[in-house]
């Protein structure tokens, strides 16, 4: 039962301890913290994987609610007052028609375009960013965001009450702009990329007691992506799938899949196997795919120039991170162009009936090219992660998907509308044909 | 585990038999009908119930997919070979923040605008009505829409290979249209309101062997809608809600959560009680509310002129069902003008970060105006449908919500640009305390 509740309750045992940096290993206490003292490293929540292991079965969390909440043992809260709109549990699809086209047989598509409240990825991480920052007392939060993130953000701040202001690139797609104000958030446009739109809100989480998700509150946050790994598991029947790809933007998503699969792993839930990691960017905001294809360990900051803005970052903070996973899990990254991605959107539209946002196009679009250059194996258990929904980028595929057929409420009208739709249509594949 | 299948596989038992005239009790075999040939009344499904009584518990139903199949045996489909894009098993939210504001103890809202694949209750409808039309051997599907219905048409005829040509009135909004044309079907867009384009349709459905959602396949499609009955009894905890309030366009929606909360209490799921029901109107398509308000017994047919275009039904199919209901069982239809259905869409959105399209600011409207009116206690279970999402309808809102504040990447532009919003919400509070 999806019922959500923000009232307070008794908590549950809390198995998350401290924080920990994750290069140097460096501990600190649970508070909103994001960056290693001694190193700069970033910090990461760590958990007693003990007390889960005795805590947790397959049973336990089937039974409970049905949101990202029923994995709430491995989530960095401490009390049972938590924030469920519902966000989470979204569809895993078997697909048929897409697998069919690219010549797959074990294709699926998991569908964060229907997540619960703002139809992307980011509910996911809100949801658990703010439960936190309830339970360390802000009462403003903040996010820099490139769209997606900023709608998730103002809409989960409002039900649960908290004072909301976001900052976005100031050129972002119409959707995501409205699809944040309607929620009544202070909206800060930033003339600049997001990578600017960042640094500002460093400066401003420094000075102001705002608990921002994606940066002072980022180590709890990011932990809300690896339900995307643990639903995955429950829904291909507690089974680990053989291959994933997903978009990189910040490439958190990606190595939050990751650590989700090996916790699942590391308390018994499902059986260890290699997975390799595929991962997606936009040729036109595309640093982490470079150090992948030129065997680099760093990241060279790029400006982005791509209609994938919700994944247009180009100086993204888990970047090598992300290269070191798909490196020993022998997947791959790739990038594809817009003209591409608008066909990605089109295919994925076409084939499953699912309308997903530019990264999605992105996704689809790497996913084809691997497949085309014998990358996926056609008899793999392979996860597509769509993460937004393209209701939020319309501007992306218009002039790309042809126009209505005006006509009059005749039949007459009607039937001389569709016999030019069909000629239409058999001229189309004369072209084909010659 | 929500994982769609379109493989055919052995049929369980059908529990539904037959068709059956709502007026004179005619029975017909269940084909492409929708029509009594001896009284013109409407045709039903009608089921088995003491077979389904033997097949069905909650336990049963708790353990098959998230999705509306769960509800299989209640569905009329005759094979296992069902479209299942993961449709339904939507949050039920318990609302705090929206409650507190109306002064309600127990209100929740049933989230539809996150229903998969497209947003929408009308995946519901489609996805039985395609299942059954694909049993029934049409290759292609149609319908007549306001716009919700031909999306989901659209989507899932793509996800199941089937061709799809939709009929749409010309003015509906860009998001609807786009959110057609993305999935590749054929759109007539029809130089008239919704009634004349669905009396186009029913030319069509004479002369064209076209599978028809809503017209010929119509005894199939609003079975779908019941799912929205069983799936809040379920997620209450097996309990029947003590007054819901949903939108009314042509009435079906409404009849058909009763029927399902009927059929739950008949094959023994859960125990009878009074449920009020409650229905909403644009004030500009209102011909139900009329006929409830005059106390006729009969509807007045309306030329619609109103923001909520996917409700704007005129010559409403199943308004006469939905008066009898709201009388019969206590309740009230109520309607709103379009100034309070933007002002329905701003409050959901800002008390519970809900973001609904204008049927859903409907609805809200109503069930503000009626808890005013005395017309819902407090402390009744109170259920509100939400039935689409606001991304579709952005025009309806464009202009009422503000801007974001423009400023560059710095320090003190943001300070500024905080300081002059801090400002005007001072003087705005000034304004409302004066």
């Amino acid at each position: 039962m999806t019922v959500a509740t923000t009232t307070p309750t008794q908590a549950k045992t809390s198995n998350f301890k401290h924080l920990k940096c994750k290069e140097c290993g460096a501990e600190y206490e649970a508070k909103a913290l994001h960056v290693c003292e001694l190193c700069f490293g970033p910090l990461e929540v760590a958990y007693d994987y003990d007390a889960i292991r005795r805590q947790v079965t397959r049973e336990s969390i089937q039974s409970g609610p049905n949101s990202i909440w029923r994995y709430r043992q491995f989530l960095p809260v401490a009390t049972d007052n938590v924030i469920d709109v519902g966000t989470g549990m979204t569809p895993l699809v078997r697909s048929h028609r897409l697998a069919r086209r690219l010549g797959l047989k074990n294709l699926y598509i998991k569908n964060d375009a229907v997540n619960m409240p703002t139809l992307s990825f980011k509910d996911r991480v809100v949801s658990v960013a703010l439960s936190r920052a309830r339970e360390l007392g802000f009462t403003t939060v903040s996010c820099a965001s490139t769209g997606n993130l900023a709608n998730s953000t103002a809409a989960i701040a409002s039900h649960a009450g908290l004072d909301c202001c976001v900052f976005i690139p100031s050129d972002l797609e119409a959707g995501k702009v409205l699809g944040t104000l309607i929620y009544g958030p202070t909206v800060m446009a930033v003339q600049g990329n997001y990578d600017q739109v960042n640094r500002l809100c460093s400066e401003v989480a420094n000075t102001y007691g705002w608990g921002f998700v994606n940066i002072n509150l980022r180590p709890y946050y990011s932990e809300g992506s690896k339900t995307l790994g643990y639903e995955v598991i429950e829904q291909l029947g507690w089974k680990l799938p053989d291959h994933i790809v997903a978009p990189l933007a910040s490439g958190s998503l990606f190595t939050k899949i990751y650590k989700g699969f090996q916790e699942f792993v590391k308390v018994g839930l499902v059986d260890e196997k290699p997975v390799r990691f595929s991962g997606a960017q936009a040729e036109g905001c595309s640093p982490i795919a470079s150090a992948f294809r030129e065997n680099r360990d760093f990241i060279k900051p790029v400006k982005p120039s791509t209609i994938a803005k919700s994944i247009a970052i180009g100086n993204p903070a888990d970047g090598v991170y992300a290269v070191d996973i798909a490196r020993k899990t022998n997947g791959n990254i790739e990038s594809v162009t817009d003209a591409e991605i608008v066909e990605g959107i089109k295919l994925l539209a076409e084939t499953e009936g699912i309308f997903t946002e530019t990264a999605g196009g992105t996704t689809i679009a790497v996913l084809k090219k691997l497949v085309e250059a014998g990358k996926i194996d056609p008899e793999e258990t392979t996860v597509v992660y769509i993460t937004g929904n393209g209701l939020k980028t319309q501007e992306a595929v218009q002039g790309y998907i042809g126009e209505p057929l005006t006509i009059e409420p005749k039949l007459d009208s009607f039937e001389r509308a569709l016999e030019r739709a069909q000629t239409l249509e058999r001229l189309e594949w004369q072209q084909v044909l010659v």
